[in-house]
């Protein structure tokens, strides 16, 4: 590089450490109001909050990084695709076309439409009375619909939607990748129906000391390896994970004594997101590059350590025994391929957030296709109820019986977030199309497991992954690392297999 | 006033609202760093921090507040001293003129000079060798002189340094102070040491349990008045307590198994500084108002509540009964009595921060005195050890055995802070001279404490020191609720009573 392109280079490090300073003390103000924050802060809080987001916007957004970024654009154009350099001009161009096209007064009336919304999704959820959110529903698609015009799109508008939290994604190959999953997954669910006396599962039931849940689970993500020098967990109502930076990245977990999968689960799906936080190169820190590629491959992190390692059957293998020596009481008479069939007990239910594996995603493709109908007019939201029961029971073959348990469950769509549920569905998609490449690589992976040896997996995951960040899009990873986009077959076959031994099913569906 | 007023104060306040809100964040992740955040967040939250503190200074120091200074000044001319309006501008301008009278490059040497000099004092200290830290503590006394000289002083240059902690004091006050101080508390110190065997404190260090300890000491605090809606107790090193915003006030204690006083007394201390945040008035709050009066100001409540409530008879003869049903063990045939006198025990220490009642000002005493003398140019860096241990022995009549439990104990000669000591006896001052007008008002103050009631004595604070925040300078409060400036007197004869009678001291002590 030329000594004038390190120079304007540094210039622009230098304001986009100072945007992800803010946005870092941001995340932990909010991390704060999750765990520890006396309920009287919370006026404070939202002020704090609003005012470090606007500077940060509000730097991020000034013709200083425009200027920056097109002098560095000439500059770097002679660099590998995948240096440090061209990554953060070509990263940090998208960010900053995005936050720039979006108008100002758009972004507040959005800030200003979540917030007016949320106590009123919260009561509607509550009294089970769609009605009275069907209003902020129409609001939240007029400002979806708004905002898609803003950011421009080629074919539908929830392409623009898709594209800002999976970038280089697009409706089209995400609804091949969802009829595809339909095809596969609504005939093993209800196969997985007619057999579920195959698995019992109800010695997660029994009542499992919390604080020994606790610091059992704690002691398992530090096995799996999340380094806890760089790192905490706490307990908060919502679990989740979050990053300050290289040196500390955070997991909250929550527990409860009548169901065992709530804290061990939550924390291993939470020290995924963090191992792939810690694993992030240092060269990148404090710039846009310093984040997961998107939430779909985020969420890859968390599923591929929560499920395709956490509920194998190797993993239980060498982690029960230590398991029944912390709980000899509830876990008496239980051998490990009772405990490991326990909790992988699939069953569909109302609920996404407690899906199983198998039915989780036809949460999601629900969603989506809802999504897609409300943006593009032909369903209005008086009907979204309807349309949500109908489909609910063709997908998963139960008749949700309120919205509380149906369309009224999730928070998002309290605030202006459409395009944000298939992440979820990308990350399952992507843990076993990312395990299939493993496993190829790695043939004694499930011995490793077995024998409580996690380093060589993480190593994998941190030198094709983790250490990356943001400089590829989901699919440009995935290419570099599987030789393939997105697909859904590897997944499909990886529950097939699964449940279908699970559950002695017909090899017909596991083919 | 006019609307012309009402907007351009409009404009003023939203500014200082953000530099509020930036410099809360700070705070929060300031807490954090002392309470939860793990050993590898150290160099990020450095960095957050500084970009943080960066941004606010910079917007605080902006010509646009000048200007809106300037007009405002005109326009609230003709508005009480005490309104909010002339409060605000009054204090902004303070605040304003002396952050701008300060180049950013002396801002940024104090910030280095800092950073680089408090691992060498930890060295130092740790090795008990001052000829280390000596370069360190000659670069802080010039920085020093720097800052006096650039806010100017009519007197002397500790002038400049004590008015920017303690507003409107000046060195010859507080040396009039000390000098009457001096006189009276040294002669109790000698008169208690000969009679340091009539206070047995051996219960005191039988052995505690922490969580109970932990426990008790919220219970108490909580009886006291400290709101936990808006507030919390987490474990720190070094127990502290910080506000960001009315509706959260946090204190942090400690807790030793093997030495009581340190954890119930910690909490009671931090609780009056968290009562004095929360007693604050929403009006005033996100301007540079919400706050102490000053550093003094702060510490006379802490002191107030631990010392001259919480350390009185009538305060154990209410809590003692329950003290003992939590520890039946290690209280066993001691009787409130003897309790209140072991948690009086009075005797000259090396350290500050663990020095009692009687002895703490003439640690401060000692401090003052060098710091004057350092910047005066009338005591070298170098002589500083024999100069402490001289004086030491004089005020205390202990020989110092090292530079540890001397002259390298406290960490705020490795930043660049002079002027700060005085605080800590400005504060015991207060404490009695406010408790002075309190017991005229309230002449029944010592049955209420007995029957646990403190909603009084809180109110009272409120309404005379709490509320206002930092509208007056310390002298001003005072002069308003007392009819006097600070004066040594009320804390000598409290003293002389109060440890006269403890160790039987004769009268002549105690007029």
């Amino acid at each position: 590089m030329a000594g004038n392109t390190s120079e304007k280079l540094q210039q622009l490090r230098q304001i986009l450490a100072e945007v992800t300073d803010l946005n870092r003390a941001a995340m932990l103000l909010e991390w704060d109001q999750e765990t520890y924050m006396p309920a009287g802060g919370v006026q404070g809080r939202a002020d704090q909050l609003s005012t470090l987001l606007r500077l940060s916007h509000v730097r991020f957004i000034s013709d200083e990084v425009g200027r920056l970024l097109e002098s560095l654009e000439d500059e770097v154009a002679g660099l590998a695709f995948e240096s440090d350099e061209a990554s953060i001009v070509r990263v940090t161009r998208r960010d900053y076309d995005q936050a720039c096209k979006l108008p100002p007064d758009l972004v507040a009336e959005i800030a200003r439409a979540g917030s007016v919304a949320r106590p009123v999704w919260e009561k509607a959820r509550h009294d089970e009375n769609f009605t009275l959110f069907a209003p902020y529903l129409e609001k939240n698609v007029e400002l979806n619909r708004r905002i898609a015009d803003a950011l421009g799109y080629k074919d539908k508008p929830y392409d623009a939607l898709i594209d800002r939290s999976e970038p280089g994604m697009t409706t089209a190959e995400l609804a091949a990748i969802f009829a595809e999953l339909k095809q596969a997954i609504v005939p093993l669910v209800a196969d997985i129906a007619r057999h579920s006396e195959a698995v019992d599962d109800s010695v997660l039931y029994r009542g499992f000391d919390p604080d020994l849940q606790l610091s059992y689970a704690l002691d398992v993500v530090k096995r799996l390896g999340y380094d806890l020098v760089r790192g905490r967990q706490d307990i908060s109502t919502h679990p989740f994970s979050t990053g300050f930076g290289p040196g500390d990245v955070r997991i909250t977990t929550r527990v409860s004594r009548d169901f065992f999968n709530e804290c061990l689960f939550g924390s291993i799906h939470e020290s995924g997101h963090a191992m792939y936080n810690q694993g992030m190169s240092t060269e990148i820190d404090r710039t846009p590059l310093w984040d997961g590629a998107s939430p779909g491959v985020h969420e890859s992190q968390s599923r591929l350590w929560e499920n395709v390692v956490g509920r194998s059957l190797p993993f239980w293998r060498h982690f029960y025994p230590s398991l029944q020596a912390v709980f000899p009481e509830p876990l008496r008479g239980v051998d490990v391929t009772a405990f490991y069939r326990a909790v992988n007990k699939s069953q569909p239910s109302f609920i996404r957030v407690e899906a199983d594996e198998v039915t989780y995603n036809m949460h999601v493709l629900l969603r989506f296709e809802l999504e897609n109908e409300l943006l593009e007019g032909t369903l209005k939201v008086k009907d979204v109820p309807e349309a949500w029961n109908t489909r609910f029971k063709s997908y998963l073959g139960l008749d949700v019986p309120n919205d509380r348990e149906g369309a009224l469950q999730d928070i998002h769509w309290s605030f202006v977030s459409f395009g944000i549920f298939p992440g979820y569905t990308i990350g399952n998609l992507i843990s076993a199309q990312l395990m299939e490449k493993i496993r190829a690589d790695m043939p004694d992976l499930d011995a490793q497991i077995e024998q409580g040896q996690f380093a060589t997996l993480l190593s994998w995951l941190r030198k094709y992954v983790h250490r990356h960040g943001r400089k590829f899009t989901p699919n440009e990873l995935l290419e570099r690392v599987t030789g393939k986009p997105l697909t859904a077959a590897p997944w499909i076959a990886y529950v097939q297999k699964k449940f279908g031994a699970l559950y002695g099913l017909q090899a017909a569906h596991r083919s």
